[in-house]
């Protein structure tokens, strides 16, 4: 099937009303589509063509946001790049996923304006983004997501949380991840409005939350503990999705009773984020699932392994039945609820016993003195993989690893405690929020 | 495309949560979604099957609502008919639908359960239901409306006026017109809350208003005239739409000043309901307007008759260019704002000069003693079809024709100032509201 342009469908439907705040200003949907024309039309100078790829170092900028629907406008596939990574990281990617064109960081675009045919309409099965998996475990692979898969993500968000014409979606996350580029995309579809920090600043995220009249917003486990620490008023939002892997239950639980609708999301970048969100009407009974499965798709468990299908899916990433195996954990409970457990190759096996680093994890945060806690498996000659622990403590904290050990037998069986116990000053985290595991086995 | 059946999926994402409001009770879900499977399994015993046409007496409740996913669960299509229908004009319509069964007004369902395999999923091409066009111009046709259809009209309101997980929509149109049926899909699509009352009664739909959480609601203007009149409070719905034809000015703007959020939409049954809707946000500047199209709905004006196009457009009622042609005359704005006018078919051709109804009747509604008014082209000698107007007056006005045509001819042109004023009781008009023109002429 085919549709217009979102862009310039909504430059018709509601020129004047906010398409997006970023840089510090307001931009229109009027005079977001003219910006976007304007670039697309010079962006063959820069090697643009239909159906070329464009690899774009994401900056959360109105720049960046101009050019995802510039490149749109002349059938150009998006390579969003995350403007984290070094020169030699940027370099890497580029030799591998071998884009078209490397836009960069663009700065400014020459002014030669060639004439590139516009598209006004987009087949909903043709790619318009290849978005990097995170790479919390191995090297980023890219996923083709279509124009389907964006506008059933948005369909299915809506039939869930909401839609209102007046929202405004908070967007902290990196662009170059799919969480925050399905922010951008979404609200073109719904006529919203989408407000793109660049970069995640606790005082702007909670004057931003109580002040400016944000309605919805993403954050990852991190953002909402240190929001909660500053003690921002979290109270506005109709929903604030908290995504980016197993959510503990503590700072929901203290986010809630301050009066906040925090929602815990399950997504993934093959399924173009939103997988299951829990309902703002579950927040408080479901407390730590991440809710059902949106409108339009299907959830199963197979052999512990979280199977997801429908219209959000990537072509290409199900299995022969329609399935994708998103290599999560996860159950799902008598109401139909998910609860995502961790990731399969997470899994540490310890003298035979399966063991879940979030499991062990989140006791050892229960502790009052252990700021961030990560759990691994380490190569050991008596328990195959040894169940290891790297500790963040409170400072000033003086605990022991003999202490917390004591603290997670309480809780665990003994399979499951910690063989060994090391403090570190932080914890490794990608840019989205996940902790990078590998780099701590 | 495939999606699960809707209700089952809400059964499954919202169990608890209303889904009707039916016969003065509450429906969950859950419940719905048990009523229609036990009636499914009971209908092979009526003669249904998967692929059969089943005609039904639309009365307002619950069992009607309960019928028309049992129908979808079994795979027949329904063919919803008016129970204002005489049983000659019933008998005539079964005649010429010839449908394979007729539940007609079905009572107690047989007990005896066959073991009909019901379906868990339907492909959005497949017919739901054909639905009468509703007779303002002749014999009633049956327009196929598909799974998706009814699937983009949800869509594409919800991404105009918005949905809220917690929306409760009233209808109090007929179930047996695309508005009313639309209305009854819709909500399960989305997991709200449908409020059927059985037909329109001014006290209980102000009642609905004022005191039963009603946040959007589906109106015809002689409704929207009668709560005027009877001072109902309008302000609590975030939208009123008002359908059936082209609206009247006045009634909006005291809808308006009264707090209420009146928005003119219009739609007809080959694009399942709404093809444009005014957003909230444009009640007051664009009163008149019946808005923009939704987004995914193509519009234009071709001589001066309104054609649409999308993934609402029943199959088969596109041109060679995918256009509908709708029979309605209407202007499209500088801002993509759509005013209808009329029929086609209702155009008036005096002197050579042609003339709108809707335009002289509108001016005659001005005068404060005219309490409806219709305006027809009559055969004449003189003038090929002389301008003609029905006219109700106000209870104790001796307003006279004479006095009406100097009003008319204050404001409209020479040509358009009917020729004859006749005064009836009252006009005939469809369930809808809609004038039945054709009986006046």
């Amino acid at each position: 099937m085919k549709l217009d342009n979102w862009l310039a469908q909504r430059s018709q439907s509601r020129p004047d009303h906010t398409a997006l705040v970023a840089d510090g200003s307001e931009v229109s949907y009027a005079e977001l589509e003219a910006e976007a024309t304007w670039v697309a039309r010079r962006l063959a100078a820069h090697g643009v063509r239909r159906g070329s790829t464009a690899a774009l170092t994401m900056h959360p900028r109105r720049e960046q946001v101009v050019l995802i629907h510039a490149l749109t406008k002349v059938g150009a596939v998006l390579l969003p790049l995350s403007p984290q990574l070094s020169a030699e990281e940027h370099a890497a990617v580029i030799a591998a996923e071998e884009p078209t064109v490397d836009l960069g960081d663009p700065g400014q675009l020459t002014q030669t304006e060639a004439d590139l045919p516009l598209l006004g309409e987009h087949d909903m099965d043709d790619v318009s983004c290849r978005v990097l998996t995170s790479g919390s475990t191995g090297a980023p692979q890219p996923v083709g997501l279509t124009y389907g898969n964006f506008l059933w993500s948005a369909v299915g968000s809506a039939f869930n949380i909401g839609v209102d014409p007046q929202d405004r979606w908070l967007c902290c996350l990196p662009l170059s991840h799919v969480a925050g580029l399905g922010i951008a995309m979404r609200s073109v579809v719904y006529g919203t409005t989408a407000v793109i920090h660049d970069g995640f600043d606790v005082d702007r995220v909670a004057a931003a939350l109580s002040e400016e009249g944000i309605t919805v917003a993403s954050l990852v486990t991190t953002m909402l503990t240190r929001l909660l620490e500053a003690d921002a008023d979290l109270s506005g939002p109709r929903a604030i999705l908290i995504g980016g892997g197993p959510v503990p239950k503590e700072p929901l639980e203290e986010a809630i009773g301050r009066g906040a609708t925090v929602v815990q999301t399950y997504g993934l970048t093959e399924a173009c984020s939103q997988v299951t969100t829990l309902a703002p009407a579950d927040a408080r009974r479901k407390l730590g699932s991440a809710g059902r499965p949106l409108l339009t798709t299907h959830l199963r468990i197979q052999d512990g392994e979280i199977l997801v299908q429908g219209p959000t899916v990537a072509p290409g990433y199900a299995d022969a039945d329609d399935w994708l195996h998103t290599g999560d954990l996860g159950r799902i409970d008598e109401e139909g609820f998910l609860y995502v457990e961790d990731r399969i190759d997470d899994m540490i096996v310890s003298g035979g016993e399966n063991v879940v680093p979030a499991e062990v994890e989140q006791v050892l945060l229960r502790h009052p003195e252990v700021a961030d806690a990560a759990v691994v498996g380490r190569e050991d000659p008596e328990w195959q993989q040894a169940v290891t622990a790297i500790v963040v403590l409170e400072d000033g904290s003086a605990a022991t690893p003999d202490e917390l050990r004591r603290h997670c037998a309480a809780a665990l069986a003994g399979f499951k405690v910690p063989k060994r116990i090391e403090l570190a000053a932080a914890l490794p985290r990608t840019p989205s929020g996940k902790l990078m595991r590998r780099a701590l086995r």
